[in-house]
Formats: C-alpha cells, structure tokens, sequence
C-alpha cells in the first residue's frame, strides 16, 4: 500500500510560511544552514521514509517482535534501518556541532519526524529513544560514560531507552523500589524489574543502554530519592570487550498496536552482577530525567499527530476516488455516481482530520520554534521561551494523543467496511495510535500536570506568557480579510480561560487539591482545543497573507484549503468549549464525593 | 479470563424496576409467563454465556476464520454452540406461538442479547442473523419456503444471512446490479457480487440461506426495482437431497476486530446456476428488508452497548484491585498506596463508561417495549408506539455505536499500558466496538434517515409523540427528592431540541436538502445525548423510588450508584448539547460550499 501520507507542501507551508524558519538561519547558532539546506534535510527524510520506513509499515505490525532464548527479536529490517538513522546523522540532527551534532533547527527537525513517523510509526519511535538518551548522557552523564556509551548510539548500534516505570507502582514513581547499591569499583549493583520497556530488548542492535531510575541503597522514600543510572545490557570492558550485564527478558508484551517496537517487561541483577553507573549526582534522577521525558512527551504528541495524518491521507485518498451515491436532491438511478468526497458529511469527516492532525502539527512546531528559540535570543528572554515549554507540553502531549484517536476512527469510517479490514492502512493507524493517550504518562497525569503546576507556578506567569502570544497572534488576524470573525472567537475563548483557570485556583484555595484536580484531565481538553484554535488562526492568517499577495494559482486550492480549515475548526471544534466550561464551573464534586461502594453493579 | 462482563443486577433492575416487564406479563399475548419464568430465561442465558460463550471470547478472536478450499473455517465451537441457540429456543425466542417460537417479551430478551453478547460479540451475531433471517420469511415468504428452509434454520443447523451491500455501490442501494432472471420452473438464475456479508459462509452449519437484495431481469432503476430473494448455498432438491447452488466465497476478510464472525464476499451464478426464489412481491424488496434492517440497527447498537458494558466491568475490576498512588495531599510516600478506584479521575472514567453501556442499554429497552406495546396495547395506540420505533431506531443504532468507541477507549486507559496488551480482555473490546458506526448503515446514514426522514415525516408527529414520553417522565422526576434539578436540564434540552429543529427544518425551506442535511450526524448526535439523558432520568426515578420505600440496606449502594450516575450523565455528557447546538444553529455551509479540489495537501 504505497499511498501518500504525509504532504510535503503542507510541512514546508508550516515551517516557511508559518514559523518562518528561515529567520532562524539569521541565527548566529543556525548560521550554517539556509532554505536550500533545510529543504535538502526535509527531502532526505522524505527519501528515507518513502524507499525504507513506508514499506516495512505493515510488516512490522504483522511480524511482531517474539521472545526467543531470552532475546527479543524484531523484524530483519530493523538493523538496516537504525544504520541508516545513524550513518544519516538524524540521531543527533538536533545535537549541537560540540556535541557532533547536525544543530539543525529543532522546527526542521519536528518536520522530518513527522515525515518518518507518519510513514511508519514503530520504526520512528526506536530512533528516538536512542536520541533522548544520548542527550541525557550528554547533558549529565561524565566523560567517561559519554566515551564509552555515546559513540555507538549515536551510530545507531546501541539501542537507548528510558527505563522508569515498575509493576507495582505504574505512573506512581514515588513508590519505585529497583535498588542500587554501591559498590568501591565506581559501578552500584542493580537489582529490581522495569515494565513496559520500549525497545528494551531486541537483535537489531549490539547493545541496549538502558536510562533507569532507581533508588540508592537507603536513599530517602518518595521522588527525593530516586537517582538516574545507566545500566547497559552489555557491559564494556577493558578494551571493548562485551561482557553480559545480568539484564535479562522476563517478557515481551503483545499489543494491540505500534507492534514493530518492542515493549518489554526486565529483570536487572537476578544473579547480583548487573553493574549500573550514576549520571549525575544522587537523588536528583527525576530533575535529569524530565529532561528526556518532556523531549518524549513531544515525541509522543509528535507521533500521534504523525500518524493522524497519515490516516488522513489515506482516507482522502480513498473519498477522492470511491464513487458512491449522488448529490442530494440529484434522485436518478441513472446518473453516474459520484466519488464520496462530493458529500457534505464526508467533507465534515476529513476536515475533523485535517483540523487534528494539522492543528497537532501547528502546536508541536510552536514547542520546537520555542525550543530553537532558546539558541537564538538573548539570555533574558529565556524564561519566556522556558515557561511556554513548561506550559504547552502536556498539552502538545495530550490533544494529539486523545483526538488521534478520534481523528483515526473517522479515518476508518470514511472507508466504510473496507476500513476495518487489513487491506487498507487506516485500521493499523487506529491501533497504533492508541497508544498515546498512555504512554509517557497519561492523558490524566497530563491534566494534573498542567492545571495542578503549569498554570498556576510562578503566580500564573506561563499562562501570561502564553495569553501574549495567543493574543499577538488575534492582533494580527484583526487587519486580514475574512479571519476577523475568527479573531474574535478566539478572544471570547481567551477571555473563558482565564476566567475559568481563576475560578478553578480559588477551589484549590476553598475546597482543596482534590476537588480542584478532580476535573483536570477536562481543563486539558479544554485548554488543548482553544490552543489548537489558535494555531489554525496562525495558519489561517500565513494562507490569507500568500493569497493577499504572490500566491500562485497553482496553489490558491491550497491556501483556500488551509482556511477553510480553520473556519471548520472555529465552527465546529471550538464550540466543544462551551460544554466543558459548563462542567469546569458547576463544582458539584460528585466525582471526589461518592464512594467506591457505589460501583457496585 | 473469567471476569465480571455483565451484572444480573443491572439488568433485572432495567427490566422489572425501571420497565415493568411484569406488566407485559398481564396481557392477553404475554399471559404464559411471569417473573419466575422470565427469570429462568434470563438465568438461562447467563449459564450459556459463562459456561459456553464467554470461554471462547478471546479464541475466537485469535483464531479468526480463513478460507480453504471454497469453505470458510470458522472456530470449531461454533457449531455446537449454534446448535445450542437452536436447541434452547433462542433463534425464535421472541417470536409468536404460531411460529413455534416462544413469545417471549422483546423487552426480557433484549437483556438475554446483552448478556449473550457482552460475554462473546463474535458468537452472538451469528444467532441474531439466522433469527432475522427467520423472521423475514416467516414474515414474507410462501408456504413451501418457509417449509423447505424454516426448521433447520430455527434448530440452528442452518445460517441465516442478509445480503444487500455490493462492491460498487456500498451504502447506494440503489446501485445494486445483482440480477435475477425468471425462468419458468419456480425459480429465478440469479447473477452477482455481495460484498461484506456476515457469516456469508462457515463450516459450523450445513448450509447457508441468504437473505439476498436483487434485480429482476428489466426491473425499473434504482430501488424501485430491488426485490428480495431466498438464495440458498445449497437447494434443496427433491426430497430434502442437497445440491451445490452455485455460490462461491471470493474472500473472507482480515478484520481489526469482530474477528469470531467470517465476513465474506461471494459471488453468485459464476456458473449460471444460482438459483433464487422470489419472496413476496417483484420490486418491493427494500420494503420487506427494512424489517430485517431495523432488527439489525437495534441488533447493532445493543451489541456496542453489551461489549462498552463488557470493557466497563473489565476496567472496574481492574481499578478496584490495582493499587497506584495515593489520595491528592497525601504526601507520605511511606503510607500504602490506593487502589486507583480512589482517585477522582479514574472514577470520572468509570461513570463515563457506565453511563454510555447502561443509558444506551436503556434506550435499547425502551425500543423493545415500544415493539412489546405492538402486542399488548389496543390497535388504535400502535401508530404512537410504531413511530416512536421508527424515530428512535437510527439513534438506539448509533448512540451506543459511536460512544462504545469512546466507552471502550476509556476501559482501556483505565488500564494504563495493561489495557493496551492482550493479557487483558479491553483491547479486544476497543476493537471489536469499533465495527458497530458502520455495518448496518453507517452513522451518517443514520443521521439522514434521522433527520431527514424520521423527524420531518408525519409533521413531526413521531417526534411530537416523542417529546411527550420524554415530558412525562420529567413530571415524574420533579416530585422526587433531588432529582428536581435533574428534571429542570433535561426540560431545557428538550426545548432546545424543538427550537433546533424547526430552524433546521426552515433551513430545507430556504437552503434545500444539502445544507439542511449536511450536519445530521451532528443532529444526530445532539439528538441522541438528550435521548440518554431522558433514559438516566428514568433510571434515576426507579432507583430513588427504590430509595424512598422498601430498598433493603444491601442494595442502597447500588441505588445511589445509578443516582450519582444519572448526575454524572447531566454534569459531564448533557453540556456537550450546547457546542452542538452552537453549530447546528450556526448556518455556515462551509461543507456545502468548498470545493474538493480545496483538498488539495
């Protein structure tokens, strides 16, 4: 099934005409690169995921990786593919040139990952792993471990992996108990079970380097004490002899989706010989890693979104082409029939698609141009930047994730019955993508983390950043034909956010965290749509601009597409507000205050 | 997995407390059973579940059907567990006396279908065909068919199936081409592709009998030309002797989920010797098949409605035993952890779940007692009780389809990276649910023949009848202790659904069929969550009626269970009227008016 999924006109409008892209190459830090290098790294990814990753799409699911003799194997082409991530230079495409890095703009990047995962998700999320851990060692690991380890992952022979939750505690990281206990060789000794390991085991490469959480021998209980190791599943020593680390596969779990990555559940030190070396200083683990998992967190949103659009191209594929029924009102049996793109509903279905998985595309590259942002300005204005990114990543985490799901389903129901059969890619998009919602901390970890720290730290100091930027963007709609209207609801939206996020901060005060929190995971979908909103509004505005001015004729539909777009998701998705907000603001605590004993049957 | 994925309790309360089943047991036509029988039938059912259908639930899926040599190979359970649909008198089960069946109230075996089909989807659909099947030629067909076809049919030897979709007209009725040409022996030759055709062919009976839409030979376009034809996969010739009739499996298809179930594509008379018999009259097909249609659309949605209420004692299970984290403000990380029944949100998601499973179960057996009225009340109140089934059928089909996506979604995110994995029955569900938005008419074809046709026809009358149900249950409610407030929305709503409508309806006026239709799943939608409403208010009564008299202290938990669910349905699902509305009143034709070629990147 060699269709299209993804549109490079679309990427090159968001990172050009939308994030302007090229500004940033006026950049003392992105001085190397200009257009004609940007756009030579979005078509090698383009090339990469078109000839390798796309084909191998339903392989990879169908073939899902076994546990054989205590390995996990994965499919044959696995290795191939993570050579070529690491000879390409996309490990570390975002790494500075200090740290042998590409330093190309982390917005570029974000294009070229939605590329490789919307071609194929499972094999994208390897890449990343091993990236977010290179970065870790980089970022805290000492010279020693970066010699050793770094070298090989960022090749693309060693597997990285972030490695925190256990069984017994799942999203409760306070309550870890793998335990390091120290040794006088420089190494602790590990001993303790991790689950739901993503790429954890496999033969597609020589060694995992697993980044684990863990708990110093009498280190305090709770997050204080919990320190960040790096635990290899094989050891190096002397002169790079691989030595078997006591890291052993008690299972490799079969999903429903996103099956050509491993997930693995691991046992570290059954035969008290697994090694495993501090990053950092101890006790400081959750600091170090938050760093990896807010770049995961991203990654996350990033790959449903991703895959999101890739649904959608394939159901516009599909509706341009499938002739069913005739216009309403047109009741002759004998006129030919029409393809289902001609009917209203149809449309409504593929821009709800659209509107996610573009709108997703908007957010998650405003966090890169942030991100890029913190290379290009004056230290001052860092915080800024900062505190954006604090505020916007469970958000970019969580509305592609939980409307990906939705946005793949209307992709299968374009398709009818055909859409729920192996034969086209929709229904595999479907599975893969419900992942999401749950890994790298769920959608309700998500909502807490942002109304219970994001919104309110720093006395709202985020929050005001970010009603600056939304309202930057309102400002400028104001003067441009036809986006007034939007411009205007979106303020009405604006001025319900605050009005809701104050009236939620005095429940915290007056009834405490539990009935302020108890909603949380609503105000996420509430915050995630009025910033998807104004996304659209950003492109609504870069497409009203080029149709003002230069636009080709070829691309007119294409501008008009991107407006109307966005007219849909102002007339259809922003109203979603209204009901929740009704929700958020009634305060009837039935939630907090009925009793377990009422599920009774 | 052995789990809870029914509660008898819920059920009995449905039907006795909130329905009054025994009521219908007082009437002429239901006269041979009382509450004792009844519940020996539901007790009846549930045995069958445990014991023989629940324990295939996931075999049947992991071992999907597949074709070999002509024959599609199904689960080697199927047949005998037929045969135990037919032996047990469950294929006729609410059928009349006359025609062997047992007479049964609609409304008691609906909760019999809910138990059957929570506990195995897959192995449920292939009894309710047959009984469709069955009914359609008890209903239509001559003397000599129902002889010829009828008995092994209802012992659950035979298959029944409906075949009306087409590869290239799907949804368009219309457009079929299967053609049927007379010959002057009693049969006609009958010529064509039916594509997606449930239990289309299996090895778990002896032969198949196809409820099959075609055209005779020079029959007028479009559906005026459709008549409705027996087709047998093997005829009967002479004196019961079997005879291959020349229909052949092209393919049975790869599914995401429902995979217990073959779903088929035949061809009929690749050999010019397919013969079919007419059933009632030439060219009034479609007429006789919306009896086997509408059965199906109720079949369908309480088939989502019993698999969301199957993953919601999954996930309720799962967060009552699974212990993780600790209450908002309890900081200790040495105090133990709580089950994850204890935090707000994950309650949130369980009273989500059961609202959409048991207030979809609720508008089922609402339909089923309208369909029981048809047999208790005097003539003169049928017209009432005939268009409330019409009106309400397209939403008792899609409401719990749709929401059962979203019902399943939940169970699964309840279970965190478990429920993602196949050691736990909710990712099967998820998949399974999926199936319901589209078979059987789709949810935007619902929402046509919702707005379109049921609203608008008669004046609004089954409309009119409706909102006089729904006003006397509200008059029900206000004299109840707390449920006042409760009675008040779902007034509101009501008014809202009036002022909606009209608009609209002047929308077809002023604008014609395309604009006034280019929202009705929308509509649908809308329509569908005030029917729910209406449903939980019902519920609510019962269960504070049962609270004000004789509720024995066991049972108190449950009763305020179903209260504080009804306040959750008002608190959490009712507000999302108001987006909806938003829209709907909004006018912007925008799916009308863009261009397709707007869809252009």
């Amino acid at each position: 099934m060699a269709g299209k999924f993804v549109s490079m006109r679309n990427l090159k409008f968001m990172i050009y005409e939308v994030f302007d892209a090229v500004a940033l190459t006026k950049s003392d830090y992105y001085r190397q690169h200009n257009q004609k290098a940007l756009d030579m790294v979005l078509d090698a990814s383009m090339k990469l995921a078109q000839k390798k990753l796309n084909p191998l799409f339903e392989e990879m699911d169908r073939k899902a990786p076994y546990l054989e003799d205590g390995q996990v194997k994965v499919h044959p082409q696995v290795r191939p593919i993570l050579k070529e991530f690491g000879e390409g230079g996309w490990i570390g495409a975002t790494f500075p040139e200090a740290w042998d890095g590409q330093q190309i703009p982390s917005l570029v990047y974000c294009a070229c990952q939605v590329i490789k995962c919307s071609s194929n998700y499972s094999a994208g999320a390897y890449m990343g792993l091993t990236s977010g851990a290179a970065r870790l060692i980089h970022s805290f690991a000492s010279d020693d471990l970066k010699e050793t380890y770094l070298p090989n992952m960022m090749a693309g022979k060693w597997q990285g992996t972030m490695a925190l939750t256990e069984p017994q505690a799942g999203s409760s990281l306070s309550d870890i108990t793998t335990t390091a206990t120290p040794t006088d060789k420089g190494y602790y000794l590990l001993k303790g079970q991790k689950v739901f390991i993503s790429a954890g085991d496999h033969d597609g490469v020589d060694n995992v380097v697993h980044m684990l959480l863990a708990r110093i021998e009498g280190a305090p209980p709770g997050v204080k004490g919990i320190s960040l190791f790096l635990v290899p599943k094989l050891r190096v020593e002397g002169k790079g002899k691989l030595v078997p680390n006591d890291v052993a596969v008690s299972q490799v779990f079969h999903k429903m989706g996103y099956r050509g990555t491993p997930i693995t559940e691991l046992s570290f030190g059954d035969k008290d010989d697994c090694r495993c070396f501090l990053v950092g200083k101890p006790h400081q683990g959750l600091m170090y890693m938050f760093q990896m998992m807010n770049e995961a967190r991203i990654g996350v949103g990033l790959g449903a979104a991703a895959i999101a659009s890739a649904a959608y191209y394939a159901a516009l594929e599909y509706c341009k082409s499938r002739p069913q029924g005739r216009k309403l009102g047109q009741k002759d049996p004998l006129t030919p029939q029409v393809p289902i793109i001609e009917h209203a509903d149809v449309r409504r279905m593929l821009l709800f698609q659209r509107a996610i998985a573009q709108g997703s595309e908007g957010l998650l590259m405003q966090c890169a141009l942030y991100e890029d942002f913190l290379h290009t300005t004056p230290k001052a204005e860092h915080e800024r930047w900062e505190l954006l990114l604090d505020l916007l990543t469970p958000v970019a985490k969580s509305y592609p994730s939980e409307m990906g799901i939705l946005a793949t389903s209307q992709a299968v129901q374009c398709l009818g019955g055909y859409g729920y059969c192996e034969d086209f890619p929709v229904e595999q998009h479907f599975r893969d993508c419900r992942i999401h919602a749950i890994h790298e901390g769920t959608t309700g970890i998500q909502g807490m983390d942002l109304l219970g720290r994001k919104v309110i730290m720093k006395e709202g100091k985020a929050l005001k950043y970010y009603l600056e930027e939304a309202r930057a963007t309102i400002a400028q709609a104001r003067d441009l034909t036809g986006l007034k209207p939007l411009a205007e609801k979106l303020e009405a939206a604006l001025a319900t956010l605050e009005k809701t996020t104050m009236q939620l901060a005095g429940l915290a005060m007056t009834k405490g965290a539990e009935v302020f929190l108890a909603d949380a995971t609503l105000y996420l979908e509430y915050f995630g749509i009025i910033a998807i909103a104004w996304q659209w509004l950003k492109q609504a505005i870069a497409a009203q601009q080029a149709l003002d001015s230069t636009a080709k004729a070829a691309d007119h539909n294409f501008y008009q597409g991107k407006i109307i777009t966005a007219r849909y998701f102002f007339a259809y998705e922003l109203p979603k507000i209204k009901g929740l907000m009704d929700r958020l603001l009634d305060g009837d605590p039935l939630t907090v205050e009925m009793q377990s004993g009422h599920f009774s049957d």
